[in-house]
């Protein structure tokens, strides 16, 4: 097992070890926010055939040569179209037919005259306007053609590629399994948001945390609940969590004394690849795996207890493992360069992800550090619209020096404006 | 009834009818992603008293002056302190006690010494270092003080929210109540996904991107099916949906012939505010709502039938109404500047949304339009990442000019790279 690795070390060994769960069928509206498994091809063409995109009057374009609302030209109603029928016969030069928007267009008529831009009277309409060939006529395949790949496999499906896949007829899509986390608390000081905190005791509240951010890739959480600190409550409930795709626990897989989570995992075939990233917060992660010779087993994150130090580690780490499983492509945050609003200062030797706040100021964007950067402090990871990503090596980043922030908090993103 | 109108203005009058539902509480799981109701009050401090950062050792300070690795000081072990439970009394000057981290700090003590700058002999503990005062001590109320506001009226709940709420032991947290949105789509010539399209029948796609669109908003909705172009089928279906917070029909609020909608909501007691806007795609949208008088009743969208039309139009009027209705302070979508990568020519008069590819160059966006900007392309919904807004009264934006994109595709931000 390795130690004190740089995080993008440990992300590449993590990342080599996740690799997309195999695909399920679901119906289509439950396909939402899920990440496509095949390719799309449709079998049909769309719109299916030629029709109309107003309602007007459908005609043969050079009958209407010349036309205008000074001069119309007005030509016999010979049948009516509405959505959802068919034409009774071919539309003759010298004739019209009433048509409505989506009806399809008889053959014969090459263009759609808008019912604004004419006059209708007991069976004649009057036309003023000689409209272009092919006006307001949706042709069939415009949209797709019978054949075409419409979706490619790793697209997520979102609003627009519902209607799509409905469009084609397809009431059910494959998709990648959804990653099931299970989530193991852990310490004898714990109890549950309900609990009796006299005595010192304090709420396991990562392991509603952690859940929240397995919910919020569209991952299923499934809480082991708080162990104590013996080996046999601990492997007992480790053991409910081994059909899952990944294991966190917050127990802490550590050097402490009572720390008996590594020797269970141990016990139980998890072979741990590393200990310690050089982080803050963060340092105490570990990640281990099933070997192939043990059968399938679940991914394993330990991650360290403090409050903070354990969302940011499951942020850095434990997220873009999940989205890979989940077969998205792009694994990570938005990355945004920033001002900095006031000096930074730190040891060199870890990189410091740094909870800021963002300001905008015309193009630029400052951010400025949230206070205290505790690992104790969850409030000012509530209050922290990104990290401040200051390099392992480095001891101070100047007011006014550029660096990079990973966005957390859409809403930062989010606009007061509709821009019109 | 007003028509014509301009998006701005149509925007400005459904927020206007659209205020924040009242208030639900809900389990704290349940409230990922909701927007919290009142304000949140701590009854607690957080640490709930002085606690260890580190496993190691607990020490007055003024003991170890001096201590190095060179000349260790050693101090007798009194007691051990695990985490969850209480010093059984006082640390006095001259001794020291072993603490796991989370473990509160006994009275008497004011730092802990980690585990790495001791040896452990026997009954003995060898330190060193000489600490500072309070070293590796996370204090009482660092985090939170009882009685501090900790989160506001108006957040969003996300991971870091719950990790608090259940650390000050909110097992249950008021908020907004989720919108239901009511979706009628309507037309002869309209199938369900696995309907028999002979005889140029479409599928009912709106439905189901409307419904994507709004669970993407943390919506409810509520399909009333498709309504056949009868007034009596029409009413029936749309008094299926008078108990919701929003109806929105893809039916279509037209002229045409038989586009019955209108007239029905108007019997059933709907105060229509304007019809038609400014804006390509998406002019025949209308808009109304409930008199008080009548008794609450939904704000009333009638979309236009087109696949786009019908998502363009929800994302720029319906969108922003929902997330009003939901507690949102930002209602839109993130504002990109961009430059564009070809020249667009348009007749002036109305707004255009230009579906675009968004594409980086070191600091700057390029867009570039999807092609086909027909209203029946929802292929080009699929593909654009982004929609550029071209105003009214421009003809022409030429290649190289600065524009503003509305940033549709959250995928476009995700990065292939951590940042680090």
């Amino acid at each position: 097992m390795r130690s004190g690795i740089s995080p993008r070390e440990a992300l590449t060994l993590i990342l080599e070890h996740a690799t997309p769960l195999g695909l399920e069928t679901v119906a289509l509206p439950d396909s939402q926010g899920r990440v496509l498994a095949e390719p799309v091809r449709s079998e049909r063409f769309l719109p299916p055939a030629d029709n109309s995109a107003m309602d007007g009057y459908a005609v043969v374009a050079r009958d209407l040569a010349g036309a205008s609302s000074e001069r119309p030209i007005t030509l016999p109603l010979a049948y009516e179209i509405p959505a959802g029928s068919q034409p009774p016969r071919p539309l003759k030069s010298g004739e019209t037919a009433r048509i409505l928007t989506g009806a399809p267009v008889p053959e014969g008529a090459d263009a759609v005259v808008r019912q604004e831009d004419t006059e209708a009277s007991a069976n004649e309409i009057a036309f003023h306007l000689d409209p272009p060939l092919g006006d307001n006529i949706r042709h069939m395949g415009e949209d797709v053609r019978a054949g075409d790949q419409v979706l490619s496999a790793g697209t997520k499906l979102g609003p627009a590629e519902l209607g799509m896949l409905a469009s084609l007829g397809r009431g059910f899509v494959a998709v990648h399994q959804r990653p099931r986390v299970a989530i193991l608390s852990g310490g004898d000081e714990l109890v549950e948001p309900d609990g009796d905190i006299t005595g010192g005791r304090i709420v396991s509240s990562n392991s509603y945390s952690i859940a929240a951010q397995c919910r919020d890739v569209g991952c299923e959480p499934l809480y082991l609940g708080i162990a104590r600190d013996t080996p046999g409550d601990i492997e007992s409930r480790l053991r409910g969590g081994l059909a899952a795709d990944v294991l966190v626990s917050s127990a802490g897989v550590s050097v402490g004394d009572r720390d008996y989570v590594r020797d269970v995992l141990e016990k139980l075939g998890c072979r741990l690849e590393f200990w310690g990233v050089k982080m803050k917060p963060g340092y105490p992660l570990a990640f281990g795996h099933f070997p192939e010779s043990e059968g399938r087993g679940p991914l394993v994150f330990g991650l360290p207890g403090n409050p903070v130090s354990a969302v940011m580690t499951f942020e850095q780490f434990v997220r873009p493992a999940l989205r890979k499983l989940t077969g998205h492509r792009r694994l990570h945050r938005p990355l945004l360069g920033v001002t900095l609003a006031e000096t930074l200062k730190k040891k060199p030797g870890r990189l410091h992800f740094v909870r800021v706040i963002l300001r905008r100021e015309g193009e630029q964007v400052f951010a400025q550090s949230t206070g205290n950067q505790s690992s104790g402090v969850l409030r000012s990871l509530c209050e922290a619209q990104a990290l401040l990503i200051f390099p392992a090596e480095a001891s101070e980043l100047l007011a006014g020096e550029r660096a990079t922030v990973q966005v957390l908090d859409e809403s930062f993103l989010e606009s007061d404006d509709p821009g019109f």
